[in-house]
């Protein structure tokens, strides 16, 4: 399989450290988004609503959306709880990152640590938005974690991994993780797992 | 089962639709969100990040975040696809939703015909946003039923729920779903299964 990606994206981060932990492997393919790559017609071939990650079947079927992506991973393995309200909890933790906690989370890091400064100027008017609704979404996992271990289900799952992705580095955005300590250190259980993957660490 | 709700919520309604169509019954517990109710304690304790549809099961469990919840109601029956790639179709179908459609096409609904007047003028200036990205997810549906007849699998599934319930009154935001046909058939597809229920019918 291929993946269509930008390293230092979150959502793609997701989809490697998802891989890793099931030992699939995975060819990179690096997409120039900040030049635009994403909204030509070679890439709009594979996924029409222009974003990375998008996976690509060795049968050239496509698949975008990160959180779909995992989930095409995980089914039938130990990342993707049986139960059924346990299942559906996994999703709630996936709906919950893309709708209320990437859009503040996500979105701050890239304006605060990616994007040229000039451009950032543009945007500087809603940090305090960014901010405000990224601290609920934080706050919202610190109260999840005062009676769970994991997001999902009763054991690691792709829930954590979708949420692991850009809250290891909401520092990145300006957020301080110190005032979530359950959060901290569900990131550290997290990190200290055997088949654990820095996003840094470039392995397909 | 009890659905906490907001009758004209788009969220709220993908539930009853599902529910509607599977011949599940739900008590409609309507929420007062324009009241505050959500962020109130007693909300809170059922879904801790404040938003509706929450469904509550008879054991008193609750599963907030729409998709979640269809996706709880349809495993194992009709409106989930089972052919691995197929599920995870529905999925990027769900996770686009939330992310690239729903932002825009149910924020400009929400602001432009439900929001009191006052509050809309502080919005005014997003409108063109809201439009444009709005215009790009309807593109990026146009586009995918100019080769498959649904969103998600060979079938009639939640994706198409989950994407029907907010395109279908995007008229209400201001967008103009006659530049869409493929997506205006499709509308037509859904509204005219066996099982429809409209989102103002009062059913559980």
């Amino acid at each position: 399989m291929k993946l269509h990606q930008f390293h230092m994206s979150g959502n793609c981060y997701k989809v490697r450290l998802a891989a890793h932990h099931l030992g699939r492997k995975l060819t990179l393919v690096d997409v120039d988004m900040m030049g635009g790559e994403t909204r030509r017609a070679a890439f709009l071939a594979k996924n029409p609503n222009g974003r990375v990650p998008t996976l690509e079947l060795d049968n050239g079927n496509t698949l975008p959306e990160s959180n779909a992506i995992l989930f095409y991973l995980a089914e039938g393995t130990p990342l993707m709880p049986e139960a059924h309200l346990d299942r559906a909890r996994v999703m709630q933790w996936m709906f919950f990152e893309q709708y209320s906690h990437e859009p503040y989370i996500a979105v701050a890091r890239f304006w605060l640590a990616y994007a040229p400064k000039d451009q950032l100027e543009t945007r500087r008017h809603l940090i305090p938005e960014w901010h405000a609704k990224g601290n609920a979404a934080l706050g919202v996992m610190e109260t999840h974690l005062a009676s769970h271990d994991w997001f999902g289900g009763p054991r690691f799952s792709i829930g954590d991994i979708a949420l692991y992705a850009y809250t290891h580095c909401a520092g990145d955005g300006g957020f301080d993780l110190t005032r979530f300590p359950r959060v901290s250190d569900w990131l550290k259980r997290v990190a200290a797992l055997p088949r654990h993957l820095s996003m840094e660490t470039r392995i397909g």
